[in-house]
């Protein structure tokens, strides 16, 4: 097989064979391809697009390319859950405490934070002790013990598409659902859950700001994962201002103890509830989701949830302490706020601005090896719809230096709009999207 | 400027500026951009295309990646000459020669054969002592001395384009008309002469086999040379059959005489006769192309352009005896000829297959330094249009090694199509486009 009649056959808006997308991943994981043909078949993929064939073809050839978890010793229903990246998104810390309270099995690789996003393996580091590099005897004992375990990813998950990953944010390739439904759901697959649940994010902290687009994404992801025969289901999900309260990772955690406790903010409560529903429906707890969201809360008000984090930080190596005194977490040394210089109500937030910023405090990684200052962040005090009067603080800046806080005001600011009308509070949830679809 | 982000403007089929393309094309012939993240941005520009004034800046800024030369020195209009590649296409060596006997100068580069087409430096060197690796001095020397001289492109001819050509031919970038366009006339640009004159061919045998596209790209370069200020004038012609006799190099040299001294074939002969007429009313002999035409054939007639070809060939080191012998010129140990197993009339020929078996019998080179045998090639006997009895030659082999020859028959034979219908001889000028179109 020649890589260039490959990459010549997706240029002219021809199927590529399972063959040809075989070939491709194996040669080029095994360094026999190089990167300068490879990243133009990634461009004529991403202006000429893919079947659902092609997709499922090249998400299997990427899950085949490292190692195959077997969660088969773990009884019960695997749900998995991932999310396409927000701001102030600590759900996953939030909802897998909770489901594991309900009885559902939650064995859950996570990844490291990267750009304006931040992941849940930072958020969780910020707990004093707490491992998450488990072996993977580790991880499977610890959810057959207590019915809950959450690791960072494994090297080896995926490689074709860790090194495709690395090649396409070079080469202006990241923004194509082929190419982030075939990488999400190659790790999806390749990670061993029974079932999948999608959170799929939309809006201005969002890879996908269209709805349409953020949409087509969740329908392409739905498809592939059913194709390959996991059960999968998406949430769409508003990510058009930051999610909860906090940017940054020990604010995060600090957050999910929030909520956990039962003083989480609507926005983020009502995310949680939803995709935890669906994860309870994955898993055969119950059709219904208003009742499965009546369980998650119970879970909340009766402090299951947080106890079962707790029971976790403790099997992880993590101090319990935190729990009961969440400001025991380390904490940045300076809180700037931010005024609003006008009256009105915020009609909008640029919400990867606030991702951006807190990158730029020194809270997220520009590349993979960037070390991360995980005191920092940014307090969101005011959201969409809030009305706001002049001098009324916007925002805090949890900074450990002075001048790289004042140095993002404006920016800051800038990512507010306001307006001298009400503005509704936008909706936390914009569809759900099955199999059945 | 970020390369990642000139890849997302083509990508998303905005225009790119003249500074983003001198910033890609100067740190790309640095080395200071990767091959992966060029490759990208071809397959962009293939896919989503450039309009002309991209085009343009591309062309200069290529043009002024290497030497830019200087021929100012040599009195008179200098008109230099450009084919897009054919099978059997030997004018080159035939016209520049014609228009030097009418007093133009010519100063003319050529390149090597690359693929299915053969170079005319590669025919020019089956002259026994020929010397097509001249120094400036001496190249510009002789054409003061002589009025002609024809050396191969020097290495460092819009170096960006020799990388940029590399990295297409295997991204499957190769056949789009910005990128060629931008190759062929940043090399004629950089080369020095005043005026330009295309030769675009179209056809089996060509890059271009639709004639859709052969205009596309025609008018593509007329109007970049315009626009750079030097006058060009593009000639479409015939390539769905070998022009002439012979494909190979040294039986090509042997045609080219022949053609010199009055015993040229018809098609071969109107295409000299038009792109020569065209480059004589570029370098302002005369505006009618058919007294040109006929000027042309006078000097052809009159043996003025033969002994021009001899004086050429003395003056490069050549052996001057082959004008009078050119059965002298080396030939291949076997002859065999290819018969047909049908009636009937030649209805279409895939020219390709031609060029490439004479590259399969060792004529040509798949890669840059392959080592070319010069006496071995193809004789076409029958043309589009010729009848053909059963039994009959239709090509001969000429060949060095048996096996080699007798692997090419099935091959070869299976490149012609007959019909029992009279089929028309094909037109052998398709067009002229000049800055007035």
């Amino acid at each position: 097989m020649n890589v260039n009649e490959i990459i010549k056959t997706k240029r002219d808006m021809k199927e590529l064979s399972k063959e040809q997308i075989d070939y491709f991943i194996s040669e080029y994981s095994k360094g026999n391809i190089p990167d300068y043909q490879a990243s133009s078949l990634l461009m004529a993929i991403y202006l000429n697009g893919m079947k659902e064939r092609e997709i499922l073809d090249l998400t299997l050839a990427m899950a085949h390319s490292g190692d195959f978890l077997d969660l088969s010793e773990i009884k019960g229903i695997k749900v998995d859950k991932h999310s396409t990246g927000g701001i102030g998104d600590k759900v996953t810390m939030v909802v897998m405490p909770l489901v594991a309270s309900c009885g559902v099995p939650v064995a859950k690789m996570s990844g490291r934070g990267l750009g304006y996003t931040q992941g849940t393996i930072d958020k969780l580091n910020a707990i004093p002790g707490f491992k998450t590099d488990l072996s993977m005897e580790q991880f499977i004992n610890n959810v057959k013990s207590i019915g809950i375990a959450l690791m960072s990813q494994t090297e080896n998950i995926a490689l074709a598409d860790k090194k495709l990953y690395a090649l396409r944010d070079v080469t202006g390739t990241v923004e194509s659902i082929p190419l982030i439904a075939s990488s999400v759901m190659s790790k999806k697959l390749a990670s061993g859950a029974d079932k999948i649940l999608l959170e799929v994010t939309c809006g201005s902290g969002a890879f996908m700001d269209s709805p349409m687009r953020a949409q087509m994404l969740a329908e392409t992801m739905v498809k592939i994962g059913n194709m390959a025969g996991k059960e999968t289901v998406a949430v769409l999900t508003n990510m058009n201002q930051p999610l909860g309260r906090f940017c940054g990772n020990a604010l995060e955690a600090k957050e999910a103890i929030d909520i956990l406790s039962g003083k989480g903010e609507k926005d983020v409560n009502m995310v949680c509830g939803v995709l935890g529903a669906h994860m309870l429906k994955l898993a055969g707890v119950g059709n219904d989701i208003v009742e499965n969201m009546k369980l998650i809360q119970s879970k909340i008000d009766n402090r299951e949830g947080l106890q079962k984090f707790k029971e976790m930080i403790g099997y992880q190596g993590g101090s319990i302490g935190v729990i009961d005194n969440p400001d025991s977490l380390m904490t940045a040394k300076f809180q700037i706020p931010i005024n609003s210089v006008e009256d009105g109500f915020v009609e909008s937030i640029e919400a990867k601005n606030i991702g951006q910023a807190v990158v730029n405090l020194g809270g997220g990684r520009l590349k993979k090896d960037d070390p991360v200052d995980l005191a920092v962040g940014i307090e969101v005090l005011k959201k969409i719809g809030d009305e706001v009067k002049q001098g009324e603080p916007i925002m805090i800046i949890h900074a450990n230096d002075e001048n790289k806080a004042y140095s993002q005001i404006t920016f800051l600011r800038e990512s507010y709009t306001f307006t001298k009308e009400k503005v509704e509070k936008p909706k936390e949830i914009l569809g759900v999207i099955d199999g059945e679809n």
